[in-house]
């Protein structure tokens, strides 16, 4: 077992990442909300016997439990959902110890959380994700928040868990491609911050594949510590440290608007759009050759695409940049590359050149 | 024109309450907020004319403008609404840095505070409140929120406004029911706070309501300065300290829960719900009946009402008691008064006081 502490000062709390451990649940939440006496389980249909399980050892804990479901996917992520959870606080009779507690990927650690942030001001969350994208990126960080009809994430709030808790046998029963999409996330951290990382997912990509038990604790934990020492720094993406996290992100979010979500995996769409950036950073000589070459060759050992499907306008893609949530002023910015393990925000970078990159495809 | 400090680290803010200078939104905006280029303001049927002043001076202080108007009144404050103020802010194609102007009373304030909190995950906001109640009460402190049909600002968040523009020339055309509903706001901060300031109002009940000049300057920045050194000690409603806000409160939202919001007035609400408070206080002896004619007499000095309707049911307002979101685990609370300008929480008060008091009308 692993413990990372995010450390944000009276937001603090615990990343607990276990091989394996169902039961731990209830004396989890038990040991970071004292004062809880009741919790709301939040899933989908896909994380439901995950979802009751949570809820048996919560129970056996001496809380009272309510028990929300949702569809699975994104378009779950919907004001018509967040109010069914509204329902679901209302009916349990939430007070503000209340803890939601969401068992699930992204979408439902989005959607509870979202509803945790906004119910009486803020009810306390406890992540507890089932996919490897969530477990090294969505659950840390404290994001939450549901799509509006032309955008991803438009609506939510900063809202820190009071812990996270990571149960590694969740990823034995993961379909094949939603865990490799979480793998794209985890390359980020070793191009944005860590060369020794890479190198690591370099040599150990059949491994990490092949989901040995070590390798995922490893990549696990370090996604995790590495994204917690970026959301300690820049808690609310203020200073602009923080933006480092987006590497690849501004292109995703584009594939993933003009492509209806659900088209693409979230992984596969940063797994394109980290493509997409380093051939960018080429093109402004930010980075030779040779990078291009190690992400795409680690990236096509962990089995993500690479290529942006043929399908989309260009002019749409470029649309939907400008509008980004990181975007100022209409101008189009980039996290982009300059060596393995370190990236740069680039305010201005010039259309034609992003036109280029998109087109090449 | 007078300024009152909030001070919170990094969110701390300025109210400015000048006699009158619709002029001066635009120049305040842009001084509290050097990088927005752009800004939505927002407001209702009753104060688009306001809204439209501000606009212009914002215009002519160079930023983008976009403008939303939402139906008057409590039903404004809904899940409907808010996606309306969603598709504004994206219609103006809003960044980070877009201010959200909300122009109105404390529905506005509420409605535009809680669209500010939690679109893009947080965009600057500027509260330029246009009646009594919103001049001393919900536009400082940084509670924003909607209703949910089972509950008033159930759903919401904490959002520090970048700064507070109080134009008391607003009140000159202010309806005279709903100027002095505001006051029972005002002779709040007396009761819990202040017994120098309660003794003010005593002695010039007839100015206030006469709006003499002079005196709103000062029960207007009096009151902003008790609630701004209530806020700075409990920002999220955490140790307790805020709570002494709600005096009052817990049986006017029952009042205003159970008689359907609109019935009566938020102010006239709480001073009834502050009558039945002094007289739970008195039944448990914690005061006696001096201070309960003190207080009667000044509310009634200043035209506000005491009595409960007959119609509500006494069931029905102690089962929205108990659900009152600062209700933990369904016991009932209530701030109560010691002396004038004292007040503390009281746990477990037995329910038939209270129901005593509610029966006694």
């Amino acid at each position: 077992m692993n413990t990372v502490r995010v450390n944000l000062g009276s937001r603090s709390y615990d990343i607990v990442i276990t091989p394996g451990d169902p039961a731990g649940i209830g004396p989890f939440v038990r040991s970071v909300l004292r004062k809880a006496s009741t919790a709301l389980v939040v899933c989908d249909a896909n994380t439901q016997a995950h979802g009751r399980a949570a809820e048996a050892t919560l129970a056996a804990s001496g809380l009272r439990t309510g028990f929300a479901t949702v569809p699975a996917g994104e378009p779950s992520k919907s004001m018509e959902q967040l109010a069914k959870l509204y329902d679901a606080l209302y009916d349990l009779a939430a007070d503000r110890s209340t803890a939601v507690v969401a068992v699930g990927g992204g979408v439902i650690g989005d959607l509870a959380g979202f509803a945790a942030a906004s119910y009486n001001r803020g009810l306390p969350l406890v992540m507890v994700p089932t996919t490897s994208l969530s477990m090294v990126d969505s659950s840390v960080g404290g994001k939450t928040g549901i799509n509006h009809p032309k955008g991803k994430n438009l609506i939510g709030a900063f809202h820190q868990p009071a812990g996270v808790w990571i149960d590694l046998s969740y990823l034995d029963t993961l379909p094949e491609r939603e865990f490799l999409s979480g793998l794209a996330e985890v390359v980020k951290y070793g191009v944005i911050l860590d060369a020794d990382f890479f190198a690591y997912l370099e040599a150990n990509a059949a491994e990490i594949r092949a989901r040995a038990p070590q390798a995922l604790m490893h990549i696990v934990s370090r996604s995790c510590r590495l994204k917690a020492d970026v959301v300690e720094k820049d808690e609310h993406e203020t200073t602009g440290l923080r933006a480092v996290l987006n590497y690849g992100h501004t292109f995703a979010h584009a594939f993933e608007t003009c492509g209806g979500y659900g088209t693409l995996l979230h992984g596969e769409a940063v797994a394109i759009g980290m493509e997409c950036a380093a051939r960018l950073a080429q093109k402004m000589e930010l980075i030779g050759a040779d990078f291009v070459a190690r992400q795409t060759k680690l990236l096509q050992a962990l089995a993500l695409p690479i290529v942006p499907p043929a399908q989309w306008r260009t002019d749409e893609l470029i649309a939907v940049m400008r509008r980004d949530k990181k975007a100022v002023g209409g101008q189009m910015r980039f996290i982009l590359p300059t060596r393995i393990g370190e990236v740069k925000l680039f305010d201005n970078v010039p259309e034609p050149l992003v036109r280029a990159v998109l087109e090449s495809r």
